[in-house]
């Protein structure tokens, strides 16, 4: 007991990003003491913001409903919503409607936009400045509204209907001379970003551009908030997390800490898909039965072709689908690609395919089994390169994610056309098959 | 000829990020033409800096040297160094060479530090301030130096052996009283990175604090530069592509635009390594020709196990080498994975050995035959499992990327066993096979 004390004491003196690590370790008892001891301090709502949204919506929902109440009211809004995004309906609700009307309304707007878009990142609480001000007018207005505001580096000139008219950074106020009006400061040109702007395309704005915030608008120029970069890291994050996922065909809510019949209820469906496609290919291998019972080398070279027609075209596929991701794929260059990836295959397969027929040969002396074995890897690796290209792009052409499913398709094809070909071709040239 | 001259024209008026997209579009000679305007308008350097390095440095070593070396020098010093460090050495000692000596000194010094360390990615122009100056004092010396400084958002307090002594925030100083002492606005306990962490720790300290910058120090707490968020978004990016490329064995450098060339020559070495792998398992599949020759039903299950083994460990060891690559992963939850997947390798086993039995005996009628695929996917799942825990977690205690090989050794394993035990059950329960 003595001990559990000296740890949270120690706690409540640090980083509110180091508690909201802590507090992820502890048990909950613990945890809703340390919240409840925070929040005595007025630090609870900042702790709670630097948590992952799962984890600090499930730690709301068990704190005193009266202190949890009081905690969203003073979390900045953006990490609220994403906290009550996480809660049930009905918890959700019971807590908008306790909550003052003004702040409430503020939440309810937030909510409404899908959390995948610029609208769902952004935080309302954006200083604007009326271009009449002075700068020195303009630094006495950040230091009343330094505490609420989302970031005080930039703030945006509007009108008075609130139509963006610019941007104003805080370099440019504090070092020109405090008389200066601040429509001599103002940067016209502004870089701004659309409400229902994809929350990928926000990352791949403010990857090029290099600034710390940038001003979300609707059609009409209104400004409605703004986003910072610290937001855009994590859906740089999280985007990257969805890629790989859907590479390996893990489901996307799935992190280490999942539990195992969790992560077996996530996991099976796509096992059971993955047996599914399996079987398919299987089914290709039970028309050849009698093929494989005269020539059983035939068993042994099978996974050889289908497995390298799977490595190659998955080296294509994720050069493609990690290209769509950075946006440096230009939507022109499919046929490029195509040409490209065709003549990678075909080298690739004569160079590869004649060493699988060369080592079959040597293995078992059948000259023709060699030459079966050489084209169906050569077959196999020229339409792994095509369908390599065709498959994402398809993909995006229907507006799916093309890492999700694409390495599925990809595998199931080379797979069944890999068995095809060799067997096909075996027919062909082998005279102890009739 | 007009055509050219007016898009030229409208691209200076761009953002020097848009300029930079524009120029990796253009002919050689229209970049070279382009970069000779913005550089008689002192706009070249921020252009190139705001470029990929590799494509930078292609155009800057084709620029007239002279006006090379002056866009050099007017470069961030960071940047600059990321451009050096892609061209030839012999390139790189004579600009070095040509820069005036102080220059020259800095970017040489920056040059030894590793690009994937904090030294590597940090600016050393950085604002340093004395505590005894005032607010007003700290203001008038930032506007001097807004134009050099990589931030002025943050500056640092050092004593007189440059001793880093605490953060001081542009927000803090603008907003306090002109006469206040520097002293009773620093911020003390700065979190600061150490000179030689690895990028990818840099970049999970930013993910953590949410800070704009952090000052880089060397382990006397000298204060060596500053690092901005926008470089780790840089690092974020690249750590996701290298973990997602090792998953699929691309080489690291390849790109969308990459020529079919350098793609050959990068990605066959992938291939014939997987190749290996592939003759590896063909040997087991070779060693019970007999078997299947008696038995072809045999070669068609035996894809399927493989297949399915091979796609439950790569789920598996996704999410533990993303789990790593987040910083999710304790160093101590080693044994409770191993349990978990372990557990989740018998029911999914359970389950999915269930299913491919009762098909093998609907389509065979036999009975013994559906129990060996039963089993052997059990057996095949259940190492899967193991194995997809024990891989990356061994490659991390050798000091190797779990991410870059881990794929290849789990689906080698999978195929060799799932095979084994196919084959093995299939003699120990099948009549016909001696």
């Amino acid at each position: 007991m003595e001990e559990k004390k000296v740890i949270l004491r120690d706690l409540l003196l640090k980083n509110p990003a180091d508690i909201a690590e802590a507090l992820s370790q502890l048990s909950e008892e613990q945890a809703v003491e340390l919240v409840h001891r925070l929040y005595l301090r007025r630090a609870a709502a900042e702790t709670l913001g630097e948590m992952e949204p799962e984890d600090s919506a499930e730690l709301l929902a068990k704190l005193d409903r009266e202190e949890a109440i009081k905690i969203l009211s003073r979390m900045d809004p953006d990490d609220a919503v994403d906290l009550l995004e996480e809660l049930p309906e009905t918890v959700q609700q019971e807590l908008l409607a306790r909550l003052g009307r003004e702040e409430a309304e503020v939440l309810a707007d937030l909510l409404a936009y899908p959390p995948d878009t610029a609208g769902g990142l952004m935080s309302p609480e954006v200083v604007a400045l009326s271009l009449n001000m002075t700068a020195q007018q303009a630094i006495d207005l950040l230091r009343r509204r330094v505490e609420e505001a989302e970031t005080i580096y930039y703030a945006y000139a509007i009108d008075g209907q609130g139509i963006l008219q610019g941007v104003l950074s805080l370099r440019d106020i504090t070092l020109a001379n405090p008389q200066t009006q601040l429509d001599n400061l103002l940067q016209r040109d502004a870089i701004t970003v659309s409400v229902d702007t994809d929350a990928e395309d926000v990352a791949h704005l403010f990857d090029k551009y290099n600034y710390f915030a940038l001003p979300v608008v609707d059609d009409e120029r209104k400004l409605l908030g703004v986003i910072t970069v610290d937001d855009v890291i994590d859906v740089i994050r999280e985007e990257a997390t969805e890629d790989i996922y859907g590479m390996a065909s893990v489901p996307i809510e799935e992190r280490v800490d999942t539990t195992w019949f969790s992560s077996l209820r996530m996991r099976l469906p796509w096992l059971y898909v993955r047996l599914a496609t399996a079987l398919l290919a299987a089914v290709v291998v039970g028309v050849f039965e009698e093929t494989i019972a005269k020539v059983a080398a035939l068993a042994v070279l099978m996974g050889v072709i289908a497995g390298q027609g799977g490595s190659a075209g998955m080296q294509t596929v994720t050069i493609i689908t990690r290209g769509m991701a950075l946006g440096e794929l230009e939507p022109r260059v499919g046929w490029r690609l195509l040409r490209k990836e065709a003549l990678l295959g075909i080298v690739n397969g004569i160079l590869i395919g004649a060493t699988v027929g060369v080592i079959t040969y040597l293995w078992k002396g059948d000259y023709w089994l060699g030459v079966a074995a050489c084209l169906a890897m050569l077959f196999t690796l020229v339409v792994a390169g095509v369908t390599g290209v065709v498959i994402p792009l398809g993909m995006r052409g229907l507006g799916k994610d093309p890492a999700l499913a694409s390495g599925i398709f990809l595998t199931t094809l080379t797979d069944v056309l890999g068995f095809g070909f060799l067997f096909l071709l075996a027919r062909l040239f082998l005279p102890e098959i009739p």
